[in-house]
């Protein structure tokens, strides 16, 4: 298939990519300051150029999402705007945006996070965009049929845990490679309107 | 207690008000165009003002939000941030604003709904604005305790099927007074983190 992986740079992104080419996919990397393409898409119209150069694909994939870490006490209403603009809207821009140009029984695949049911502190804003999305994706899925759309929602890459370890005690940790399976599962397989959790 | 409610003049908040006030609370109304106090909370700096002529309140309660309803391939950017501002971002500033505001061990009411969970053709605004509050609800309670926050997210209102029955085949509503009861259990209850489901 043709792959359009946003995100590609990221370690999450790297690994899909590693793994979906493995698997003998043609995978378009898109990234903000890297890739085949470049797009942040943050910006809906930076979203219509991109497809607009990309031309039809069979399946997108996103693994890209930014959000503000701050305690509830200390965000400010910008900060939860760009948690929207970071990682819903530019979400779900791709699917709507999208609709008309993957093919007959494409696949959008989406990003989210445990933060959507397991909490941290000063998660506020990425719990938000996680619930958001994941919520999203049952909803078009039974709209856009037969075209497909599930999120991967992992828990800490034990890959980042010497970063982010200290945020979640205790939480078990999942390899990127298991993660990029979900992808796989997403790409390849039939479901719809899934959350692939990985915890 | 005195309770801050928005949304009061809606057939949700009309039933919430009738209830808290049978229970001998003293209830502010707060609505766009009607009750105690006017406020259009999707914009933060009304919230501010809000709060400010207010005073201390031992608890808030929302049933206000507004989202738009149509095809995902109808969509626009602008329609889903209409649903991020009329629903996610208000609530949450209503939050956040409320932190410094509100009594030692005070409650916030949400309101979100069954399409977080159960979505609807149409309903793909509304879907990703309940899940994105319910996750946020989650993650706040964790670091504004003693403060309390939860959700009540119920599924269509027996006195609405007349008007929305047709978008809920098979699905059982849930009497007003009965979703009342939620914001009852919440606003006099000790649980925090909650997302009472009524369906």
């Amino acid at each position: 298939m043709k792959i359009l992986l946003i995100g590609a740079a990221g370690k999450l992104g790297a690994a899909v990519h590693k793994t979906l080419a493995g698997r003998g996919h043609e995978v378009l990397t898109v990234g903000r300051t890297s890739g085949d393409l470049r797009c942040d898409i943050a910006d809906p119209a930076a979203t219509a150029a991109l497809y607009e150069r990309v031309g039809p694909v069979d399946a997108v994939a996103s693994a890209a999402g930014d959000v503000p870490y701050k305690p509830v006490s200390e965000m400010t209403p910008q900060d939860y705007e760009s948690a929207f603009h970071g990682k819903v809207l530019s979400q779900i821009e791709l699917v709507r945006q999208g609709l008309s140009r993957i093919a007959e029984r494409g696949s959008f695949t989406l990003i989210t996070g445990v933060l959507a049911r397991d909490p941290i502190p000063t998660g506020s804003a990425a719990s938000m965009a996680n619930g958001a999305v994941e919520s999203f994706v049952r909803a078009a899925a039974i709209e856009i049929a037969p075209l497909r759309i599930n999120a991967v929602s992992p828990t800490v890459f034990t890959e980042s845990l010497a970063d982010y370890g200290d945020f979640f005690p205790g939480v078990p940790p999942v390899d990127l490679a298991q993660v990029a399976q979900a992808y796989v599962r997403s790409v390849e397989g039939g479901q719809t309107g899934q959350i692939y959790g990985l915890s």
